[in-house]
């Protein structure tokens, strides 16, 4: 069974940074409070020309490019994203196959919200082994500040736009790979985090009173405590079930939601916070993007070196969670 | 390697029928001319409380039903969907997992619009020959009636609501089998058929002119062209690198859009009409239901019986098309 591995990674976060200084100009709301509750200090913000697509492109090609890998070589094209290009249809992995030249190649959309990058490795790692694909481009890609109400303090703070993707293939050593992924969901909590309307199941109406439906809501506490439980089982399971420690492991790379969660669950496994890369200061959540994101600054950054032991941990509306352990 | 195999199915259409005679007296058209353009009769259409998560749901407990598998031994639940519950999130399957207790199921929704079945089998395939799932329930759920503009008589009269489902799991004989599969995307025709407004290309706006912008609308030519041009291609390339003609094969389940397509497809590659299963004369276009409804027709009719040889065909927006060659 062909072994698949991440060969390469990539990122785009849009130029225009808005910081929280700046958004307590637009909403009431202050840098200290953001800060001390979220750990977020700025966001990256899409300009009004850019969709989803656009991003991803930006960043699967720098991932393609890094590889040396020609785009006619991909089989599939793989998007993560809750902010496609368009709703219902042309999914935004069709454009993103087009604008990078993939000719040959399958595209999909998945759907699992702020876990769907850790959905997207694992169903790309499936294709590989099961030998029907060699080369898939996995990219998370957001413009979550086109589906926030600008106007709830609560919602719009914590989201940020970017993209991340990652070339997954045949390990180049045997010893790279992807080993092992928990994938879940709670669909109990499926109201928690959402956009109420504009769905099969409350359609479109035109009426403005009705905007804010329209947007991202959520149920905070119940999400909190939802990602740290969510955390800690991930971690636990993939440690345990593959004979690890978390000495064992370089790095966390957790999808960047929030840093309270993150160091609740430090707090709770007695995992220390150098273990988890974060980024969340600079970016926000940036939804299916954060951790393709984060992969891809850390992989510029050298922090990885082929052999090191990685965990991802995603979580988000769905609920979903999920994660990876790799071998980079 | 664990070879995969449509286990059993099931399927769900909305008891409201719309029949052209009926849907000629809300837009200006006929039943001769829907009859004669596009082999349609009638559509069923959802109640206003079902969205395609109550659907789907049906569908799959009837799939799960007919093969004596419990909920919790389903390893994911794969939604293809191009009307989901929720615009971003939650993810509809999230919601079928739930509804149906599948508590240890991961949950995703696909995106590949009419081709989404084909997508969803093959993910669903590589998931169990990878050893990454044991069972995974497929379900292709649309409530296209949610998304149509009713004023557009060259769209609102082709599509209607269903869903379809199949369990995917071990073969139990070592003979029935999800053999291979063509997944493809054009995505330089994207915009051929899509919904133009409310994702991150043309963000939400609440003006009641730019409502039909909401709402489907399709290149009527180019769309049948590509669809001709790709049912050929997927047949073909299916047959062709497995060695079979087309008398290896007891069916063809194409997607059900347009008897007009498939009539082209049978003239073209020389196959006769009969091998094609058609009910898009009762159903429509049900979009990424139209396959998995139709299998559990054919199921439920007892035209197929084990080791028999079908191919099914896919093709829609983004453009995505593809195929799947089973043996049931």
């Amino acid at each position: 069974m062909t072994q698949p591995a991440i060969l390469s990674t990539g990122s785009y976060a849009p130029p225009r940074r808005l910081t929280n200084e700046e958004l307590a100009t637009m909403v009431d709301t202050s840098d200290e409070w953001i800060h001390s509750h979220t750990g977020i200090r700025a966001r990256h913000i899409a300009a009004d020309h850019e969709a989803a697509s656009d991003l991803g492109t930006i960043a699967a090609s720098r991932a393609l490019e890094s590889a040396g890998i020609a785009p006619e070589e991909v089989d599939m094209v793989l998007v993560a994203t809750s902010t496609p290009d368009y709703l219902s249809y042309p999914a935004t992995a069709c454009i993103i196959q087009d604008n990078l030249s993939c000719t040959r190649a399958a595209a999909m959309d998945i759907t699992a919200a702020c876990t769907g990058f850790v959905y997207g490795l694992e169903t790309a790692a499936c294709y590989i082994k099961a030998g029907r694909a060699r080369y898939v481009l996995v990219i998370g890609t957001e413009v979550n500040s086109r589906i926030l109400n600008w106007n709830d303090r609560n919602t719009c703070v914590l989201f940020g736009d970017a993209a991340g993707a990652v070339l997954v293939g045949p390990s180049p050593d045997g010893k790279s790979r992807v080993i092992d992924s928990v994938l879940r969901s709670l669909g109990n909590d499926a109201l928690a985090l959402l956009r109420p309307k504009g769905g099969s199941r409350h359609p479109l109406t035109f009426t403005p009173e009705e905007e804010k439906d329209f947007y991202v809501q959520m149920n905070g506490k119940k999400v909190y405590l939802f990602a740290v439980s969510a955390m800690g089982k991930i971690i636990e399971k993939l440690l345990r079930r593959n004979g690890l420690t978390i000495d064992d492991i370089a790095y966390i790379v957790p999808h960047q939601a929030n840093v309270r969660i993150i160091q609740s669950c430090s707090q709770r496994l007695g995992i220390p916070m150098e273990k988890f890369y974060l980024n969340l200061e600079e970016y926000a959540n940036t939804s299916a993007a954060s951790i393709p994101l984060a992969l891809d600054e850390m992989n510029r950054k050298r922090l990885l070196s082929r052999g090191d032991r990685i965990l991802t941990v995603g979580f988000g509306a769905g609920l979903t969670y999920g994660g990876n352990l790799i071998t980079w």
